[in-house]
Order: C-alpha cells, then sequence, then structure tokens
C-alpha cells in the first residue's frame, strides 16, 4: 500500500469526534438539526463571528453546500463570477449551472487567485459585448485550489470592489482551516468581508459537512427549507452537530489545520532545498512541485499523489496535499526518498 | 426527559457500526465511493438480489435518494402518481416538483397503500380531461407512511398494472426493514417487482444513508455523474460503505427491523387488549392506535408521540414509532401506565 | 366543414389589428419591445389602470406567462394552491413544476372559483400535516375554466383574505374580457385586488398575446431578463405592441368581448328554453349544457364542440364556447337545430 | 430617422406572409399547429430534406428554440461546446444554464466558426483536469455571429470528429439563408451533417418564428409536450405555419436571403475599394469594416449601426447587418457617403 499524499480526505476522523458519538449514542434526541450538539455548535460558531445562530447551516458535502448557497443567494437569471481554476468551474459536474446559473471564468495567475486586475479585465472586455447580463456573485476559494491564500487585506480590496459592483462575494472554505492557519484570518474577519462563506471540516478532520454561513440576516431567510427540500438535511442531524461542536468548542479546528500546514511545509523546504521549484509559491497545505519525470516516477513507486501539470517534456508538476492526519514520519520519509534521488 | 416514540431516528446507530468505523479509523482509502467498504457493501447487496454492483448507490438522504433517483428515471415531463400520503408529497418540501416533476395524488385507504381499483379510479377520471399528460412513474413507500406493508403478491400486481399502462415502478425503502420483516419479502422479489428501490439505513440501525437500487443496468446510466452535480456523493465515501457493510455483510439489517416489528407488536397487542382501536391495522414499526383525549393526554405527560388525526371531539389518532433501539423496558413501562389509565 | 364551438382561438385576429400591421410594415424600429408600438400598447394599459409602464409585459402565449410570472414572484420553495380545475393544473404539462413549484389543488363548486370557505377547510387539513410547508401564492383564473366569474366583491374578499395568510394573489387572465364584461370588473378594480395578473388577448381577438401586470412595482424587478433568459422576448416585438395598442388604445378590447358574450347568451337562453340545464349557471362566454345523448351526438353532426363531463348513462355536459369573432347567423343556426331536436 | 443597418430585424414581415394572414383570418381552423398551414409548412420543409413531418417543429424566438432543443437532447448532466462569440454564450442571458447546462466556450478566429483543431486544442487541455465530465453536444451558428459560414465540406469534417468524440452537432440556424446562399449548402446537407438544427425566419422575412428540425426520427421523442410545457406552443399555431408555408411553398426564403447577401456584397465592395480592411473576410449579410473613428462618426449621424470591436485608438471595427428589407437605395446612399468622406 503506497502511503497517499493524494488528498485531505483518505483517513476517517478525528478521534475526539469518534469518542463523542459513542458516548451519546443511545441518547435520544430531536431530528434534523434541532439536537442539543447541533445547538452547541452552531452557538460555538456564531459566538466566534458575533452572529446569530440561525445564520449557521450544517451540510454533509461541498458541492451541496455551494449549489445551496448560490441557489439561496441568487435570483434565477444572476451569474457567477469565478477562476477557472474554481471547484464550481469544472470538477462538480456542473452543480452551478444544473441550479441555473451561468458562470464566467477568470484566468487568473497560478495561484489561483483572483484580484481586482482580474476583474478590472473582465469587466473591460464585458463593456463590448451587446445585451450581456452584469454578473451578482464573486465565489472565490481560500485555500484556492492551486493552494493560493487570501489574507485579510486581499479581502477587504476585493470586498470593497463588489461592492461598488452590486457583487456578493462568496467564499467556498473546503479548506479554510489551511488558509486560515496560514494567514492569520479569523472567522470574524471573513463574516465582515464576505456575503456567505464555509467552514470545511470534511478536509480537516471531520467525517464529512460543511458549516454555511450567511453573514446577515436577511440573506438567510427560508433557507432551512430549501435545505429540505434539497435532500440536504440530515434526519440524525446530530452526527453533523457533534463533529462541529468538538472542532469549534475550543481550537481543534485551527489545530488540525496548523498540522496539516507544517507537514506541507516541512515538504516544501525539503523540495525547494533540494533544487526544484514551484507551480506557485507553497504557503497552505497543498503544494505544486516541478519534478523531473524520472523522479516523480520513482517517487510514485512509494507515494501516491496526482500529476498536475506537464510544465515541458522534461518536467512535471505534481500535486502534495498534507492533512491532519498526516504522519509525520511519512512526510520525512518522502523527504529523504527525494534526497536520496538527486 | 421523556420517552420517546415519536419516530425512529432519535438514536445515533448500531454499535456493530461504530466499532468497524473505530478500527478503521487511520486506514488511508480512496474517497467517493471508490473504498474498500463501500465495493463490500455494494457486493453484499448485488449478491442478495442478483444484479451488477454498479446499480447500486449510498446516498445520505431519503429526501435525495428520492429526488436522484425521479430525476434519473424520468423525462423532464414525465409525472409521478404517489399516495397523498406519500413521503414525497407534501413533507419533503416541495422536493420533487423543484426538480420539475408534477406529483398526481391518489387517495388510498386508511393505511395507505396504492392498489390496482385507486389507479383504475384515476385513469378513469383523467380520461375526461382534455390535454392531460399520461404519467409515467408509480411512487410507493413500503411500508408506507400509514404504516401498511406490501406483500409479494401486492407487488406482482402492481408492477404488472404499471407494465400495461407504461409506469415504472420505484419504491421508497425508508422503512423497508420492517416491510420485509412483516411481510417475507425478499430484496430479490422487491428488485424483481419494481424498476428501482431504495433500501434505507437511517431509520434501521444507520447512522445516515439509503441505498438505492436500479433494477435494470439501463435505468443506471450516468446516475454516478447526476449524484455528483447534486452534491450528493460524500468525499469520505467509507462512512456510508461501512454502514452498509454491516448491515448486509449477514442479516444484520432484518434482525434491527424485527426487533423493532416486535416491539410494536407488543404495544399493539396491549392497546387492542385495552379495547382500543386503530386507524389501520397494525403490522409494521409504526402504529395508530385512536385512543380518548385523556388518556392521549395523560400518557403525553411520561412519552413523546404525535397526535397523527382527529377523530372526534374526544377521541385521536396518535402515532407510536419503534425502532432497533426502542428498549423492551420502555414498552412495558407504557403498556402498564396504559393499563392503568384504562 | 363543421361549424366551431370548440374554443375561442379558431380564427385569425381582429382585422384592425391586420390593418396596423400592414400599415406599419416597412417602417424601420427598435427590437425587443422598444418599438413605438409597445411603448404607446404599455402606455395604454398604464394609464387605465394607474401604474409605471414598466410593469406591464407582452409574451406570446398564456402558460408562457402563467410561468414567467410565478417564476418572478416565488422563491424555489414556495407552493401554489389552485383550483383542480386550474388551467397550470392539468392541461399546461406541468409548467409550473417544470420550474420548480408545487400545486395544491383545491376542490370547488362546479363553477371553478375558489371561495374562502375553500381555503378554510384547506388550511384546517393542512395544520394536521407535519412538515408541511405554507403555500405563497393563491392562483385564480377570471373567467376559470368552468365559465365562472369572480365580481369585485369576491376579489375583495379572496385579496383580504390572501393578505392574512402571506398569499400573493395572481389572476390568469387568459379570458379577462369576458370576465370583465360579464362582471363589471376594471383593471382598475384587478390591480388593486390582485398582485399581478395578465389580460389575454389570444383569446380575445389577437393573432397571440398576453399583457403582464405586476401590480407593485417591487414585483417587476428584473423580469425583463428573466423573460428573455426563458426564451419569451420577440425580437420583432412591435407584433405584439400593435396587437395590444389597437385593443387599448379605446376599448376594442371590452367590445370584442360583450360580443362573445352576447353570443353566448343567445346560446345559454335558448337551451335553458328547451328545458335543459347547466354544469354551472351561465355567465361568461364558456357555457356547460347537460344535454341528452342522443341530442348531443344529432347536434355533433353539425358543429364542433368537446364533450365535458358525463353525468349519467343518458345525460353529457358539453362546452359551448363562443368569440369576438362567432357569427350570429351560426348562433341561430345551432339554436333552431337544437328546437327542432327536442 | 436614421436608416439602419443595425439588425435583419427592423421591419415587419415579407408582403405575401400578410396577404395570405388577410386571405385566411376568418377561417375555423384547429389550434396548437394542426392546422392546415402548418401541416403544409411541415410537408414542404420534409420534403426538401427526405425526413418525416413529425421531426419538425415551428417555435416563436430563436432562443427559446435553442433551449428547448438542448433540454431535449442533453441529459441533465450533459455539457455544452460552443464558440465564445456563440449566440447562447453571453446574449441569451444564461438561457442554456438556465435549464441546467454548462456551456464551455471556446476561442475561435476571427470568423467565430469552429474548427476541428480549436476542439483539439480544448480535448487535450481538459484531459489535465481531474473529474471533469466529457461534453455531449457541440453547438455551432451558421452564420455565425461574426458572419461567418459553414460549408458543406466544414460541415463534413466537424460532424465526422463529433461523431469520433460521442458529441451531438446542433446549428442555430437565425441566419441559415445567409449561410445557405452563401455556400451552397441545401437543406438536405444540414440535415446530413447534423443532429438537429433550426431554420429561421424571424431575420429572413418573417414576423417571428424559427423551424426547429431534428435529423433523425428518435430524438424528436416526446418534444411535443416538452414545447407546451415551457410555455412554447402557439394556440393559434396557423401565424408559424402561414409564414413557413410562404417561405417553403417555393424557394422565397432563398430569394429573400440571396438580396440581403447581394446588399451585403455592395457594401463590402464598397469599402474594400475605398481601401479599408474587415475583421473576417465578408461572405454573408453581416460584415465587419475597420473604420477610421472619424469616418465612422460622421457615418453615424445617418446610419445606425453597432460598434463592434475597438481596434486602436483609431479605428473601430463596425457590423452592417442587411435583411431581405433592405433598400438598395440606402445601400447606395451609404456607399456614396463613404466616399465623400475618404
Amino acid at each position: 500500500m503506497k502511503i497517499s499524499f493524494k488528498n485531505d480526505y483518505s483517513e476517517g476522523c478525528h478521534p475526539a469526534i469518534l469518542q463523542k458519538i459513542m458516548d451519546s449514542n443511545m441518547e435520544q434526541d430531536e431530528g434534523y438539526g434541532m439536537d442539543q450538539y447541533s445547538r452547541d455548535a452552531r452557538r460555538f460558531i456564531s459566538e466566534k463571528i458575533g452572529i446569530n445562530e440561525e445564520q449557521i447551516h450544517f451540510i454533509s458535502v461541498g458541492t451541496q453546500t455551494n449549489l445551496l448557497a448560490l441557489s439561496a443567494l441568487l435570483k434565477p437569471y444572476e451569474y457567477v463570477i469565478a477562476a477557472e481554476s474554481g471547484h464550481i468551474v469544472y470538477v462538480e459536474a456542473g452543480a452551478i449551472e444544473a441550479i441555473g446559473h451561468k458562470i464566467i471564468h477568470l484566468h487568473t495567475q497560478p495561484d489561483g487567485k483572483i484580484r481586482t486586475e482580474d476583474l478590472d479585465v473582465f469587466f473591460g472586455k464585458m463593456s463590448e459585448i451587446h445585451n450581456i447580463q452584469i454578473p451578482r456573485l464573486l465565489y472565490i476559494s481560500n485555500t484556492t485550489e492551486l493552494g493560493g491564500v487570501y489574507s485579510k487585506e486581499d479581502l477587504q480590496q476585493l470586498f470593497a470592489y463588489c461592492k461598488r459592483k452590486n457583487l456578493l462575494l462568496y467564499m467556498d472554505g473546503a479548506r479554510l482551516g489551511s488558509a486560515m492557519t496560514a494567514s492569520g484570518l479569523t472567522l470574524k474577519d471573513i463574516a465582515t468581508y464576505t456575503d456567505a462563506f464555509y467552514i470545511g471540516a470534511t478536509k480537516n478532520g471531520g467525517m464529512m459537512g460543511e458549516a454555511l454561513v450567511f453573514c446577515r440576516p436577511e440573506l438567510n431567510e427560508g433557507f432551512s427549507i430549501l435545505q429540505k427540500q434539497r435532500g440536504a438535511t440530515l434526519a440524525k442531524g446530530r452526527f453533523l452537530g457533534i463533529q462541529f461542536a468538538e472542532l469549534f468548542r475550543d481550537d481543534l479546528y485551527l489545530q488540525l489545520a496548523e498540522h496539516a500546514n507544517k507537514m506541507a511545509t516541512i515538504l516544501a523546504d525539503a523540495i525547494h532545498a533540494a533544487g526544484f521549484d514551484f507551480l506557485s509559491v507553497p504557503v497552505s497545505n497543498q503544494i505544486f512541485p516541478i519534478l523531473p519525470n524520472i523522479v516523480m516516477d520513482r517517487l510514485a513507486e512509494r507515494y501516491a499523489f496526482y500529476p498536475w501539470k506537464k510544465i515541458d517534456s522534461d518536467f512535471t508538476a505534481i500535486r502534495l496535499i498534507t492533512s491532519w492526519a498526516t504522519k509525520e514520519e511519512n512526510v520525512h520519509a518522502f523527504v529523504e526518498d527525494l534526497q536520496s534521488l538527486t
């Protein structure tokens, strides 16, 4: 069995979550998120942000969270802007279009971050097309799908730009823990400079589950019915509640992300020391080193990872992902094998 | 804290499932249902039915399963027929209409079962309406939402009727364990006399999860993409796989349902012995005794349950539900309290 | 060729419309409803009602108008209530469900009108169902599909009821001319006691076309984009504009409806005088006499009409429809033939 | 009033159509496309192609035709490929996404035609993205929105490519008359080398209306119900039938396009003779000359047209469109004015 750096959802979930599930298993409680654990979890998160508990919703899957959030935020004819590397663009099987909304793709720098300059280019080009509709929502991911991280300043700038253009700003937080840890962003910052976002647990210690946050009460109206209508409300909501209660009672969520980032840093430092470059500067739990094919192939015998982008006939960028569950010994093993190959 | 007979999803999940989750937690495995446990679970179920493993899909929520199945089975303009007590009619927040399909409601007998006579009445009435479209799918639930159970003979008759009318037959199996136990139906019978159905685990021992089965390979085409597009594919699919592997490796699924039915039988027998009647004959884990309001109110002080239907100014039918987790001592307590009140 | 009383769209359109189309044919004008005729037509209608011209939209087809209006008025999870005889229920091929909204069907009296008592029965029954969503819009047709007419008082009562229940009131006006003529309702009355409605021209002198009116500006927002997105905006909008300009410059619309109603009255009076009864009291351009099958069959040799409802083995209710184009000589011929048969 | 070269839908419709509408106006006929004129029109077209009449459908609006056709041809999760200049991409308000399908945009040469090389680039890039779904339909317009024309050989190549890639080939024929006239393509050729296409009348002599053709019977199944459900079926279908009957009884459709192309050729030749270049080679009724801004501004005082693309600080490409209704005297006036300015 190879050691996997393919993604951050290869293992189960953090033991503290399993322990609480065991301990509470035979308690009778209310269904559909009205149980005590879900209420606790909403309270823990709302207190960190300073919003109402009703503005927080637990959903099982990231794609589902994105499609529900955008369905709630947009009128039927409104468009979305996203980076062409954005998760909703190619890898969610057309989920956003399936609920009726066009996505306009922006070309970005290699880190996948959208900058106001990218938006300027787009709006300039758009002004030459007759009858085009104005987009209504900007979708960003933090971290991006290419490992980039939006800082507080990045968000301030983007949010101000969005308000000038009458755009809602939505943040996909599938890997929000890694972004927060890397940049020092707080949940309160995020809620200040976006209109809605989600806090991903699937890729940071949970079994499954994302916590969708609407930053203003009026955006939240009717959401619970929409969630139920689309089949996204678990009968035994306690299983989502317990996860988020454990992750946000104290700071377990950030601690897990810190481990993931640290493991990625060890890898990145060693790869850099070995003389290799990266598609973009490594700052989070996803790194994209550019390796000679011969090295890549030898590493692939013992480690699982995705080749990401062919650079030329001799070199390929690969993607390495670490997580809360990555064992430090496996990271060192990878580093040693790399060093022995170069 | 009251003892609850409100539903069959008040507790966590069966301990064997939790144990396997603990044991496998730090293993690295593939995502999106390609893990070893999901593969095992599909194999166990497919062997009981005699179909291909690819025709089995694990989905987290019953509403989601219904909407995905009907979306896959129907063209955009095709209608559904269901009993007016059917789960998709009023309590799924319009999920089926939200994916574009009209539901025509049939009035049924108090057990919620659709009989060929009910269909005859409908098709007769329909023949007088100009321009009405012909429905394409008959939705039934087994057990029904009113505790009724379709036997093998019932299904044979309905299926033959459906084929004559060019209707697909789809069975919602949220409480299929209870139905199978009550009637002796096998999974193979069901797959013979329906076009698609699901096996519910949420209400019979699981954390969450339903196993959707397409009975013929051609109905299955493209389903995995559809599931992903609608946000219904868990990254850590192992958590669904483990549940169904445990429930279907041997016969745990039926054993759990047998317990639930047995608990309901004890309740029903005692209620009958105490001289009370039922909305419909009790045969599954949902029973609907008709009690004097004064008795209902006294029982409600110690037990949680739903008043279901006002019968007259003195009597109300209530709904009592038992499950794999119902403690026999609680059933006896209920019975004794009832006896002391009458 | 039989003389047809099958419907009110068997002929072309009123000659005044054709004449204006001829006269203006080679003028160059703006597309998409920005032409001078569409602007005139919006002005004529808005002046009769006392609203902004922007709240009026010309759409080619009734089903399209209903689905666009409801799509604009409702959030994705909101329900509609309609009479089971309502046009959107069975004869629009599931158009409203296809845009995602459940329709709840009310049983009504034989004239197809919804009365507050019918709504009381429904809301009472609904209160016993767990988890049901509250509907958000009441759909009525004036005239109804069974020839009934809502008066000003009827609308006042329904509108007040709707506001208490947080329901929007929407009126399908496919045959609004006939209803206005029969009851003395004005467009201003309708705009006062509904939230949105449409004025049908297809069935009252036009080639095609319905004028959708949103009674309050905030309901109108974004509608033009929605209309374009659903493919419901004619490039040569002048052809819709000319029709409504001709019909509403003065009172041609009402004059045409008056003729239709008068023709129906001649038929109804003669049928009544011949000793026959009706499904509901004849008040508009649709009447439903109950005839002996033997009489029906003889009339069917020379006249085209729909048998509507089997009453018993000897009698059938038929539907007779008159229009702006019905020739008085054909009405008299029918009457004479009826008299000779009885 | 300026003389307009802004588009090909500024005037009414061809006099022969109006005459037939007048002549038949008071005839009683069947609704919903079952009238004699619609039947004639389907027969005339089907005979030119050699397919069944049932495979031809008359629809009022181009956007509507595109969305209905793609809705019929695609499963819910299937994607579309189009040129980024394609009509469905930016100017139909997201109509295709609104029915649930993602559109992938291809960059093309300035004439807007998709070549197999463009598809090769796309499929190559796509192979590097994990989890991306394979598109299912290639959308092309003939003429393109940039005046390009697909010849018979172009279609043969594209169609063969599509079949290798399991893509359906769909052609938007809003300006098909101009394309057929320019290239010698026949309807039979088109039906041989596409899966479905439409013949546009709105921009070539009609009031409104497009004739959608499914080239194989199995693609056609259920389409009439879908059309009705989406509100796209005119009650008085005769008005569409008369148009297509007049246009296709003989060769009026091609004669009108020939006039449009001839008018464009006069313009293009004169502009070329005056020393100006074009965005792409002028071949159809849309031409895109690149003029000095000073010339453009002077022409704009007397003629209406769209500036299309800024070339540099001194030059702009404009769009000139001619039609069946363009008066030759106006073309000559434009040419003379241009010559006097240069």
